[in-house]
């Protein structure tokens, strides 16, 4: 097999998944069976996030005690706080969200398999908890409580982050973002967390290794470098102008394109309607006028569609949330399907191990330290 | 392209590489196209550290220089080593790795990738300090100065862990070992090093993801594996015996086999001829003669070769190496080939996403809360 047909591991087919397609005809995008359009416009995301892990939607029972069960997660070991508090300032989020995943499975380790449903609702409640208390920390130089009680993942997020819980509008339009972003098949970083949980290794090991893979500017990083992007513009025609500048000077445009989706990524339809929303009720009269004019151009002359990271920069932007913890919000979403691949690689498990084509010096005589020149 | 054929990835090219061949004619195993005979005999692990980072053997003058430069390297930060206070005596050391290598990350931050390289020594000579100063910490409740004067990465190892410089013998034998565990092409943790990288991420999320991957049981964990298996027999007849039943059972036993050598690991003739010289130094009458043992049944029985992780155990055993210190020592040894690959992926970049064959259910109907059982 060529290096050509497999650069990237593009088409090539690692493993059986019963979790989620992309790209697929009919449906852009389903989890579990279900299409991205009825999830984002009927559930919540702890809805989606049980139909992740368990595979089937939860009665109005199930979901209130799975509500109740994430709740009471919220609270963070002192050690753990203690290990945050001493993260300096200016560390990227991605790092101090790797590092508490970390931490966490030292303090409440999975010592076996059978903890693992245990491990991923932990991180799922935690997460929030982790990343806005090392924020508000050296912002506010508070040491937040974190068990807070909202309903919601988003309410959570959005009440920590901002010290108030928040509006009905904000808290829906950050939870139907976290929908959108649960689960995306075989991405980079569910595909590291899966070639970690091949040799058998923990619960938290997998999960910190995703958290690096995702931090990565060409996998999660691009909602951030999408913002940056945006706000670099007065106008609608500067961004038209420049984007075309920055078109002919090959620089790259984050936020267009996609590895698998060819034509459309079907949750760029949501985050847009949600974004014109949001810049409607804070008369936004620049941000949302500057995205369109880039998607258009980047239409126009590369033919290339706005995937999930570009409307979504400004979406969170409008919800007063600071540029740089648009990554780490990606993995308080992404969390339930690292865990549902976890969890499906443990149950029919093979060592994840390719090999390489060899293009380096053949075999050479040794030569002693003394004659080397 | 079928599951069977792609199960793990088995035979698959998932990209090229200069660094290593592992299995081919001629050689079992080459870095850098030297033979691994050649280096394990001629070599010091520094120099082949220097080979894999580099690309070439060092002069006499850089060899020199580097020794100096990794001695320089091995202090800690006090915010890291309050961290490692903190993490309980019981915790996996794998985790105190991988928990290591995220704080340095916060602390020392790889910001640009032309720090590639000081982030890479750094971490080869910083991971002995941290997995010993924690060690230490707990058994000996002592906070250890990590900083020694020792010429060697196994001479610096030896002796923060017995608390005295080690004897030649010692030293050129966990050297020996150092250079034998160095790299090997696209294995789980390298892999998982790579598709981190791809996604354009830092260093220590690299590094930490692959410490993640080396933990688990079906790759880095086999030789605490074997050392337990050695250990539960008493006579080499007595290994026999209970290896025969073990595999009637059908249990799995750990050292043996590999996904990619076929007929023998070339690994194991150096590890062997170092358990029967340390045998001899101690005047071992049983671990030794039952590792023999257990081998010839192995082979008599599955045509299993011993791999590099079965007599490697004795090896630390007899040196005095606590068992569960067995796996960080091959994180201090491949820190130098995840390095060399992380150098290589970025040269030559492409994000790593494959695909899944999906499995799943066909579309489903949105069924409201209300209505589900």
């Amino acid at each position: 097999m060529g290096q050509k047909k497999t650069g990237g591991l593009a088409g090539v087919i690692a493993g059986r998944s019963d979790i989620c397609t992309v790209g697929q005809e009919g449906a852009g995008l389903t989890y579990r069976g279900y299409d991205i359009y009825d999830l984002a416009d009927n559930a919540c995301f702890e809805e989606v996030a049980h139909l992740l892990h368990h595979g089937h939607l939860p009665n109005a029972g199930e979901l209130a005690a799975y509500r109740e069960r994430l709740k009471s997660l919220r609270s963070l070991p002192g050690a753990l706080k203690r290990a945050l508090e001493s993260i300096p300032a200016g560390t990227h989020p991605m790092d101090v969200l790797r590092t508490g995943c970390s931490v966490l499975g030292n303090l409440e380790p999975e010592t076996e398999f059978s903890q693992q449903r245990d491990a991923a609702d932990r991180l799922l409640s935690a997460f929030p908890s982790m990343l806005l208390y090392w924020h508000r920390f050296h912002t506010d130089h508070k040491r937040i409580e974190t068990s807070t009680d909202d309903d919601s993942v988003a309410g959570h997020f959005l009440h920590l982050l901002h010290d108030a819980p928040p509006s009905e509008l904000h808290r829906h339009t950050l939870d139907t973002s976290l929908i959108l972003y649960a689960e995306h098949e075989f991405n980079a970083s569910t595909f590291t967390a899966r070639v970690i949980t091949a040799t058998l290794s923990d619960f938290h090991s997998a999960i910190a290794g995703a958290i690096g893979a995702l931090r990565g500017p060409l996998h999660g990083g691009a909602n951030e470098a999408a913002m940056e992007l945006i706000q670099r513009f007065d106008s609608p025609q500067a961004a038209e102008t420049g984007v075309r500048g920055m078109l002919a000077r090959r620089e790259l445009i984050m936020g267009f394109g996609h590895r698998v989706y060819t034509r459309v990524d079907p949750r760029n339809s949501v985050n847009k309607r949600m974004s014109r929303r949001l810049a409607g009720e804070v008369d936004d009269k620049r941000l949302y006028a500057v995205s369109e004019a880039i998607e258009r151009v980047m239409w126009e002359e590369k033919k290339l569609f706005a995937n999930a990271d570009f409307y979504s920069a400004s979406v969170y932007h409008f919800m007063g949330i600071p540029t740089y913890l648009f990554t780490p919000i990606f993995v308080c979403s992404r969390i339930t399907g690292w865990s549902a691949h976890v969890f499906e690689q443990r149950a029919d498990n093979k060592l994840i191990r390719p090999g390489a084509e060899y293009t380096g010096p053949s075999l050479k005589p040794w030569v002693p330290l003394a004659e080397r020149d």
